[in-house]
């Protein structure tokens, strides 16, 4: 369904000091398929604020490689703290469907509990309008513009080493190892 | 010669204000062979400083990768703009072989006549004692610690998108996205 080399644009943020506020860096990773990387962006949100969404769409937008991108995969829809990514916002703004991936299936009722207690009940809804989590090759994922069989088919191009897609994997590696000096985990 | 999972540690430098003096981004890149990032490293260096040696051996021997590190691929000696560095320390002080690539045969004289234009005679000794200049798959290179021989088997294993080997090609494109927003050139 689709071919080896399709352009897909992993997204992740590096580590941040939640006590501190401020910014927390952003990567995106461009590959081909599961095996080339293609080129990086990077960006910053505001740790805990609510201009990831506008920030992801800016990114996605505004880059030589746009024309060819074919899917965003985001490590889940929460970024930068309680920076929630609106994944049907992204998806009609850049006009590319957008695949949040969880490794574990999320504790949702948790999550909602800690938004209204840091006074965020606002963003409750973005987690109600991710949308259903389906379970896909032994990940979690919430998907905007695609069906669950072509996220299924787009996955098993884009993960050579793990469940994770490779650009997904990369992004992650490249902000924890330039926010840290050495990246960690899920590698 | 080289198992094609060999590790190896790319590093390049990230742009930066050469009238503002300050600091270099500097990113290392660690890959299995040609095709898999195993994990990243970063650290900064002074423009046109001295420093560049003494900070590259801290990122080579201070992470989890070293023990499994077989070689490490520079572009070229100068990083952060007349930050020269020093392969022979680097490879007496880390163990680990070090190959300064470069693209097309440096003009040599030219960057001699820089650095005493800018008062840095001293670096000179360095470019001389990074020894001979060697041609190698269509790419040139000075060696530390290894053999032209086994250069070019470390470098027929790596290098399996370019001329250049994944690990620094990788470098380069994540140094220049995270410090200019989108990575630039030699991708």
């Amino acid at each position: 369904m689709f071919k080896k080399e399709i352009r897909v644009l992993g997204i992740d943020d590096g580590h941040f000091d939640k006590f501190k506020g401020g910014q927390a860096l952003v990567v995106g990773a461009l590959f081909r398929g599961g095996r080339v990387l293609d080129g990086i962006l990077s960006t910053t949100i505001t740790v805990d604020g609510e201009d990831g969404t506008h920030k992801l769409i800016l990114l996605a937008n505004k880059n030589k490689f746009k024309p060819q991108i074919r899917c965003i995969f985001l490590d889940g829809i929460t970024m930068g703290g309680f920076n929630l990514i609106d994944i049907r916002r992204l998806n009609a703004a850049t006009g590319i469907p957008a695949i949040a991936i969880m490794r574990k299936f999320p504790d949702v009722s948790k999550i909602k509990s800690v938004l209204e207690a840091i006074g965020q009940q606002e963003k409750v809804k973005l987690i109600d309008g991710a949308g259903p989590i389906i379970c896909i090759n032994k990940i979690f994922a919430q998907l905007a513009g695609i069906t669950p069989e072509k996220a299924k088919a787009v996955l098993d191009v884009c993960c050579t080493r793990s469940n994770i897609p490779e650009a997904l994997r990369a992004a992650h590696l490249i902000a924890s190892g330039v926010v840290l000096g050495e990246s960690r985990g899920k590698a």
